[in-house]
């Protein structure tokens, strides 16, 4: 395995290929505009100024946030349309209130207790979105619950700051699915859940009523965005082992990898230990189709980055500072003490927000808004 | 459950009791100052500048941490005797030497080439010690492997850097034991083992060698550290929900709770949504005695801080934002959107890995070093 790399790793360094960046982005942004939908893009996933400009060159205006802090960050780059796709945590009705006096602000409501509340808080207007629930379970208004949806319309339509733009959902349990197929399926329920909901608000006399979705892998899937208004994927700007294993993208689209220093190899184990652990990468794991545990895929290194993925190697446990590398006679045999290998994540937001800069392929340093 | 504290959390945070910190700092210290052993305590689990002070008035001056830049960030508040409980990392070098210049360095080998590259690049004398794998199976060489450990002791030795100290173990598999009485067998083993290489050595010319273990389930544990010289335990400066589990600590040892805002309530599966996700907490869990995958358990908000931990409440699942508590019927009801929960962590070293600040439970800000 080569060192010979000229980007000068020393320590766990997250490294981006920006040409696979924008064609990632170029991709979902034709999409949306072929479909007439709102592409609103989730920057969780990079949280960066810089890469946000990236998307900000194919025109993109309007993007999605998880936090209060990340629409601040963002608001500070010139972003004036920014939802945050979070239950709003009243809490921080301060900067909530900062950020609706600069920006054109978008929240999510899920109970009509929180909206009532809300209004009183809000000084400046807001925009609003009921979240729904299309069966991922974590939170919103289960889809068939009309009357909660109704009662959380009419509060928002009561209110002096409050305006009620749609409906929006986030279908996560599409990470759980492992082929293209059942991914478009996911994709043609959620849009008909999420319609049957938008029929009864207009029945019930609220309109127009937008629909937002989110999830990376039916946006990655689908050909077309039929049947709804906008879309917010996050993750696909990057990729990950897990959008891979989901069939969502292929290796070539894969735009993030950590390259760790080698630092320990234990024959007898054909295990490579590496610089480069739970701190590093998230615990987050992927269980692969024979039920292997695996924290990473591992990708050898080329000139400026990394090549193909091996198939038979993988990450397999982590502690705070070190990953545990399985591997094959073949490899191991050919792997040194000090040498690079590249980790493709399981789950690259996480990973990302574990680090506060990038390095691109080509050598240049990207910082990241975390904090 | 109460909003009443006077601490004004607005987003996920991470809350220290003084006192229960000082009260594990001193029981250690005590303990090993009775035994006549070192203690150089794990640094990488607070990684803060103002925490390592309170260690510092117990008289301490010796210290372990994970990585280059945590040796830096530690050098630069006057610690000068720090051990890196890690594989060598060729790749940092010129910090090495940089530490090496200015402090006394104490470093890990494991394998005699890795030691001969060392030698080579060393500008500066460190102290070595040699890893021994006492059945972690992660790093070290086996402790049945006499000829690897003389092997590395020898390039040591014939080094005009190096010096030799002793060998150092990390028995990470007290981390999967649930009782005290396996955890003591533990110690012994691991002890006897040592012991075993230590003879080893000293037969064949190597003397004085030191001995150096470092999991804080043992050293939490025994009532002695009979048979060693040095500990070198980080987690006990909080504990958590598993140290709790092996029986490290009691629930009035834990001095680290994440205080978490309610965002929503799903009554259907008494469910709560907390602000307070992977990116709050890591996602390391716990597996308890039933069977179930437990990512924080919760504690009630007291004044400046939590109380009791609830036995029937616990964090199901984590996304990068959110957490979903499972309830019952009874705390549902007395839980409102705008409450704070406090989660104990599963790994407190991960979790405050994730922050860049503290929050004592009288109200003072604690920086961490993290970058």
């Amino acid at each position: 395995m080569s060192t010979s790399s000229s980007l000068n790793i020393e320590k766990p360094t997250l490294v981006i290929n920006k040409k696979r960046i924008i064609a990632n982005i170029s991709r979902m942004e034709e999409k949306s505009w072929k479909s007439d939908v709102r592409f609103r893009p989730h920057f969780k996933t990079h949280q960066s100024a810089t890469i946000g400009e990236w998307f900000r060159d194919f025109g993109i205006r309007t993007i999605t946030v998880s936090s209060v802090d990340m629409a601040k960050y963002f608001a500070g780059y010139r972003w004036n349309d920014i939802m945050i796709a979070f239950p709003i945590n009243v809490r921080q009705i301060d900067g909530i209130n900062e950020l609706a006096k600069a920006i054109s602000l978008h929240l999510l409501v899920e109970e009509f207790e929180v909206a009532k509340n809300l209004d009183k808080l809000l000084y400046y207007p807001v925009q609003i979105w009921i979240k729904i629930d299309v069966g991922y379970n974590r939170t919103g208004i289960d889809y068939t619950d009309t009357e909660a949806v109704i009662r959380a319309a009419e509060t928002i339509k009561g209110s002096k700051r409050m305006t009620l733009n749609g409906i929006l959902t986030h279908a996560g349990h599409s990470y759980n699915l492992r082929s293209r197929d059942s991914v478009t399926q996911l994709y043609a329920e959620q849009v008909n859940r999420m319609n049957f909901v938008k029929s009864r608000l207009v029945n019930a006399g609220f309109s127009p009523i937008e629909i937002s979705i989110g999830d990376t892998p039916c946006c990655s899937v689908v050909e077309r965005f039929d049947g709804i208004d906008e879309v917010r994927p996050g993750n696909f700007v990057f990729y990950d082992a897990t959008q891979l294993a989901i069939g969502s993208c292929t290796e070539d689209d894969i735009a993030l990898a950590c390259a760790c220093p080698v630092v320990a190899k234990h024959k007898s184990r054909l295990e490579i230990i590496l610089y480069g652990g739970a701190v590093h990468l998230s615990k987050d794991v992927l269980i692969d189709s024979n039920g292997t545990k695996v924290y990473g895929r591992i990708a050898v290194p080329v000139d400026n980055g990394w090549g193909k993925i091996l198939q038979d190697l993988y990450v397999s446990a982590l502690s705070q500072e070190h990953g545990i590398v399985k591997t094959d006679a073949e490899t191991f045999g050919r792997i040194s003490v000090g040498d690079i290998m590249y980790v493709i994540p399981v789950h690259s937001c996480l990973t990302a927000d574990l680090h506060r800069r990038y390095i691109t392929t080509e050598g240049d340093i990207v910082e990241s808004g975390k904090y």
